[in-house]
């Protein structure tokens, strides 16, 4: 086996969800999931900590997107607007072509409940990354609470729609709708 | 010591969370918390499974009261509006006369992993809760559980506002105020 791995990282991950889905998280061990892709545990510990990031890890790139995206923003947005001239690079780097992967996440992460816990925590992260980055940006405290709070609420709601109908719709186009639904809530 | 005692679950309250602040949560015992309380450790089971739950027992009467509010609320009012209407009757049993033991809880959730983990299921468990009452009312799925994330981040954000204030400002009060501040930040 040559030192150099192509796509080593997306190999671990669908060998593991494989593993997961099939024999549950807690039995599957990382020996399991490198025999399964071919690859050595040493390959695997160079591109996670534990088996359970390798349902995790991605979301580690989220703040800095998210900062990105927010400090990218024109000084002339409302908080909202800044979200929603977004979408399509959230969506990008976040979420499309990883459809099979999420999907696979959401059933494993449903099975256990150390997983859901650790998933709570992820994104109670994510939205403190949220209002950090309107923070930067000058959005007093309370805002960027409530701006984080929205956004994640229409990134949640969208994601979780566009996997239940396995990408028939694309993302961005739902969570446009799902923006403009969560207005009218809030308007009505 | 009497069969009876009066006030044991409040007094097993202060006690607990004065002896986790003092000398944080894992290095308190049960025993002596019941010793500080003056009451038995057969009473603290009465009471709560183990001594985490000291500190989110009353959270499991927010989905009959959540149930309560949102079915008795008028037909025609929309489900923002429902929760608007159900404010003061919220803020009176969750959390009104009970300043001390949420700050102290926050100290002593923030101050340990676990419990902050611990935190967030309950959390979801309330959005869920939610999502199920407006779901009962004939709200579809969407809404509902867009109207609850929207709910739990006026609530959230006005409950913590109210702790750092040490109850300066009526909580009703504070969530009228973010809940319009929210409404001006989705149309914006």
């Amino acid at each position: 086996m040559s030192r150099w791995q192509p796509n080593a990282r997306e190999r671990l991950e669908s060998a593991a969800l494989e593993l997961f889905i099939e024999h549950g998280f807690a039995a599957t061990t990382v020996p399991q999931i490198t025999a399964h892709a071919g690859l050595t545990t040493r390959t695997f510990f160079r591109h996670f900590v534990d088996k359970r990031e390798v349902l995790f890890a991605a979301d580690d790139d989220f703040p800095a997107l998210v900062s990105h995206i927010v400090s990218q923003a024109p000084p002339s947005l409302s908080p909202v607007a800044v979200f929603e001239a977004g979408i399509d690079a959230l969506a990008a780097e976040m979420f499309e072509g990883r459809l099979e992967f999420l999907r696979a996440r959401h059933m494993v992460v449903r099975s256990d409940e150390g997983l859901a816990e650790r998933e709570l925590s992820k994104r109670a992260a994510m939205a403190d990354a949220i209002t950090r980055a309107y923070l930067d940006r000058g959005v007093d405290q309370v805002t960027a609470a409530l701006t984080a709070q929205f956004t994640m609420a229409v990134v949640g709601v969208s994601v979780g729609r566009w996997i239940g109908e396995n990408g028939a719709t694309p993302l961005p186009h739902i969570m446009r709708e799902t923006l403009q639904l969560l207005r009218a809530i809030a308007a009505d």
